[in-house]
Order: structure tokens, then sequence, then C-alpha cells
């Protein structure tokens, strides 16, 4: 059973809509549904955010470090006692953005942001990831709001996007991808569907 | 030649004093001396000092890898620009107290601390680090203000203290060991000597 599901895919991709309508009919079956993002969802971890998101220029690798901060602190205080319960835990996104955004788009190598959040996770990665998948361009024409990291355009996401790709076809019993430039209510069918596989 | 130099040891070790006093010799001879602290002294790094040591409750990997994003900063914007110049560095800690304090005195283990801090130093390490040695109570006794993790009290510290006495015995060449017990006047003399070797 799939029950820590992440959300993935690039800015403007339709991740929290389409997390929070998973949300909603799990909830309507009666299941303990939690909901979280990253970064955030701590104390820790939204003072991280206003760092990351809107803070003042910083390394890649302080980004990536942070981030994984974040992400260890989200796992230990939010994510492991909920499935614990038995809760379902759904995540706007995780690990696997570190991966592509870090390790691919800013080039530091996938590898080696897997090597600094391994030992953080302690084995509690996503059962299931779902790639919502858009072409860069129609993200950015997407997103809502610019912050430091979303606003660098479109060429880190087309790195990004296809990072992504790259990681869903390395782990295909991990990952569910979705054409997410169809409808929103196909996209959440589809997802759906795979929910309950 | 050693240029970039730390300062190690428990809290109320003496770091500070022996730092400033090395600081003022080195500039008395016309050397360029670049003086910094971790966590802390950049942009970035400031806040999250602020967050590790008067911050919420976190969890021991969240710490480990706060630590480990300030210092990667620390080392890019402020270390490899003053050693590309032909400065000295004299830090008042450095990775080193992470592997003390995160890997010994939390239980990470200092492997896991290392793999975590590798790839953001991208190679830079402290040419020299001089462990200032304190018996734990002493130290306590010595502290100006207690911090989040320095208020931890005398256990945590003698793992520390025991964990910094390993990692020196086993880089004999990296390390240099002083009783700082001692009056400072004879611990800067000490401090001082193994910078001229």
């Amino acid at each position: 059973m799939s029950r820590y599901i992440a959300l993935e895919g690039i800015d403007g991709a339709g991740k929290t809509s389409v997390l929070v309508a998973l949300a909603e009919r799990l909830e309507g079956e009666g299941h303990d549904v939690v909901c979280v993002r990253e970064p955030g969802g701590t104390a820790v971890g939204e003072s991280l955010r206003d760092l990351l998101l809107e803070g003042p220029p910083m390394s890649a690798w302080a980004e990536a470090l942070m981030f994984a901060a974040d992400r260890a602190q989200l796992v230990e205080e939010v994510v492991r006692p909920a499935l614990a319960r038995s809760a379902w835990v759904l995540s706007d996104r995780s690990v696997y953005s570190s991966l592509a955004y870090q390790g691919a788009g800013r080039g530091l190598g996938i590898g080696r942001v897997r090597q600094i959040n391994e030992p953080g996770l302690s084995g509690t990665w996503p059962d299931m990831v779902m790639l919502l998948v858009v072409a860069p361009e129609a993200g950015l024409a997407r997103q809502e709001k610019e912050d430091r990291i979303g606003s660098e355009g479109s060429s880190l996401l087309a790195s990004v996007a296809e990072a992504f790709e790259r990681l869903a076809s390395r782990e295909p019993d991990r990952f569910v991808v979705i054409d997410a430039e169809q409808s929103l209510g196909l996209v959440v069918d589809q997802a759906w569907a795979a929910v309950q596989l």
C-alpha cells in the first residue's frame, strides 16, 4: 500500500490543486490524511522556507543543505508519526525536487544531492511519486507568484523537467507520470486511479 | 603553509580570546587576516545562526544540515576568496565542531555527518585545527552566555570533548592540541608557536 505520496513537477505544474483534490477524495472515503509541503510544515521549516524563497543570495550548496534540513525536520516531526498511525501523507514536493532542482538544475549532481539527503531521511522516502508533466513555458505561464527559485526562468525549468523524467524512468515502480496539460479533472482522475492501485 | 586555521574545543574553552590574540599578532606582522565564526559570518549564515542558537526545537539531523548549509555558504562567500588572495583565515569553529557535536554528541555518527558536509566544502577543510582542551566542568563555568546547544550541560560536553580528542588522534598532522586550562598568555604563546611552524 502506498501511503506516503509526493506530488512532483516544475513550478506551475498544478501540484497543489491535485493534492487538494486527492486529499478530499481520500477523506471522503474516511481516511486520515495529512497534507504537507516542502519547504515548510514545521516551525523550523517555515523559517527555512522564508529564507529559501525570499532570502538573500546563497550558494547552491547552502540552498541544497537548507532544503535537506527542512525535509529532515518534516519527516521526523510530521511524516513518520503520521505513517505510524496509518494516516496517508500527501506531500507537495519531496526529496525528488531537490534531486531535480539542486542536483540537475543547479548542476550539483543528483548523486551528491542524494548523499546529503539520505542520512536525515533514514529510509523514509515517498512510496509513490506522482510526476505532473507540463512544458516549461506552460508552467511559467501558470505560476501564480514568483519566488527566488521560480523566478529563474525557463532554462532552469527545462533542465529540471528533463531531470524529473530521467528520475521517473530510473524508478518506474515508484513514479506515476501524468500529462498535466490536460484538464484538472482528467489529471485528478488519473492520480486517483493510481492511488487506488 | 597553514593559512586556514580553525580554533576548536567545547563551549568555554577560550577559542574566541585565542583567535583575537592570534589575529593581532598576524596583523602585527603585516599579514592580511580574515576572522570568521561558525555559524554565521554571511547574510544567510547569521539568519541560520539565530535559528540554530535561539530557534524552536529541531531534530538532530535538521540541526546538522543547517550547520552544514551555513558552512557551505561561508566557505564559498568568504573563506575561499580570502585564501585565493593569500589572506589568512582564522575560524571560530569549523566542520570539526559538527563532527564532534552532531556526530558524537548527538549520536548521528561522525562518518554520516562528514558525508553531509563533504560535498558543500569541495575540499576546503582547515589546514590546521587548534584544539583547546578544558575539562567540561571548567568549560561550563567559563561560558558567558548559554544558548540552545551550550545549555545542554556536561553530559553532552563530555562526549563532545572525547570526540575532539579522538579526531585529533586520527589526524595528528592537522591538529595542534593545547591545554587551555593554562593562562591565556601561555595558550596564545603555544598557538603562536604552532602557526609559525
